[in-house]
């Protein structure tokens, strides 16, 4: 009988961490960018790490991916094509083509996060395949300010504001972007968790609204992510209207959600306001 | 150089915890209902664990003390006199207390409990001392068979329906709570962490339900417990609504969470409905 069990954690803080027993570790490298590690887990099947904090588990994924999409999705004109940056295991670009967009450009910085998906995840990397999708490898941060196309929904989906993700925290990235939305287009960015990362989530919101008249943060339960609330930011140039149109569900996202999501406890609002 | 580390993990499942490193266990008890053990953890403050489950923390009790109190506080008629079921840290009391209750009677079975909070979250405990709180010692479930008196607020402030709380889940309970209400006074019960623990809030929902022709879960996030999200159940025999007053921040709680822990991610509704 074998006792050694074999943990993956993730630390919030010195004093904190979320631990994950697994079966394996199926990979762990060290690209140019960051280290990638891969976990069969027993609860939530497979995990990708980045720099050690999880990005991405089989079993709840969808929260993430929903939230990152549907909600910008059914506010202003119906969106017909995005840029994504960051989002290289394909999960985001996997809920707009369910959403019919018809164009989307998807720049990831690091070659290794595709590569990984495709052979870990690749009913989430199959989006890769689709011939609306164009995949560009290299920094979102130079594509923003070498390209002049259009886009109706931009989605900055990427790490933590520490290491390669600094930038897309930054009011002159913001600034680029503006330059790449439609009218009433929207942009929206994963902005932390506002229990144990407040600066991430004022990092956003403040860079936005200098940037953007309308901004608003909306907030999802992530079991994987620290402390399981996780929030983020849209902006726009012109004014935010729901559609009137059925809402499609997800596992996670509904109607309700898309009104709910809004609401902001007390501390959450001390953060932004 | 000491390089040991304390670590004290509440595990969610056999495969999947979350530690909290502490400085010190500073008691652990075994009473004739269950295990207490208090922690002095680093990043939580002093930390209660019950049957080796996270029940109250210094910095983050807030949110399960305020959401338990104050969301039912702002429906029907303003509420004056509360029953407690269980609640023995004194946390629940000693919001009503500020909430302006005029008379609560707070029902404990475990002596244990009050002695623990007492020493080590005196300003939680201090409620104790306020003349307007009535401290039972006794079963929540025979006082509400054996007595007779009205309230305009039942809180059942239980631990997980496992053990001692498993009564204070079931259908007849709360036929006997029913006689306990006023005519638009409300029963809120704590019904655990939707992700983890699906039965809980099935059985409080349904179990209501079944007594009560209005009710409703609400959602709250708690970083310390299992998964970040908690529900509450909320039941009355009239129809919840919500009074035109002035609301009163909490920590946590404000006049948007008042409206928005109603609405319900897919995956909750899929639950109770």
């Amino acid at each position: 009988m074998r006792l050694i069990e074999n943990w993956f954690s993730e630390r919030y803080s010195d004093n904190l961490q979320l631990s994950f027993r697994v079966k394996d570790q199926l990979l762990s490298i060290k690209t140019d960018y960051q280290r990638i590690d891969l976990f069969d887990t027993y609860d939530f099947g497979k995990l990708l790490s980045i720099d050690g904090t999880v990005q991405l588990t089989e079993k709840d994924e969808y929260v993430y991916h929903e939230m990152i999409t549907m909600i910008p999705y059914y506010f202003n004109k119906k969106p017909k094509n995005a840029l994504i940056i960051g989002g290289g295991d394909g999960g985001a670009a996997k809920r707009l083509l369910k959403l019919n967009f018809e164009n989307i450009v998807n720049a990831e910085i690091d070659q290794n996060v595709v590569e990984v998906s495709k052979k870990y995840f690749p009913e989430i990397a199959s989006s890769f395949n689709d011939k609306r999708v164009k995949l560009i490898i290299g920094d979102g941060i130079k594509y923003v300010k070498n390209s002049s196309e259009k886009f109706d929904r931009i989605i900055i989906d990427s790490t933590d504001p520490v290491g390669p993700a600094e930038g897309l925290f930054s009011e002159e990235f913001y600034r680029d972007i503006k330059n790449h939305l439609t009218d009433d287009g929207i942009v929206v960015t994963q902005s932390g968790s506002p229990y144990y990362q407040e600066g991430a989530l004022s990092l956003a919101y403040k860079g936005l609204s200098e940037v953007f008249s309308n901004v608003k943060s909306y907030l999802a339960f992530i079991p994987t992510y620290p402390s399981g609330l996780w929030s983020f930011t849209m902006a726009s140039k012109s004014e935010f209207t729901v559609r009137d149109e059925n809402v499609i569900n997800g596992i996670y996202f509904n109607k309700d959600v898309l009104t709910g999501s809004f609401y902001l406890p007390e501390f959450v609002k001390k953060i932004i306001y």
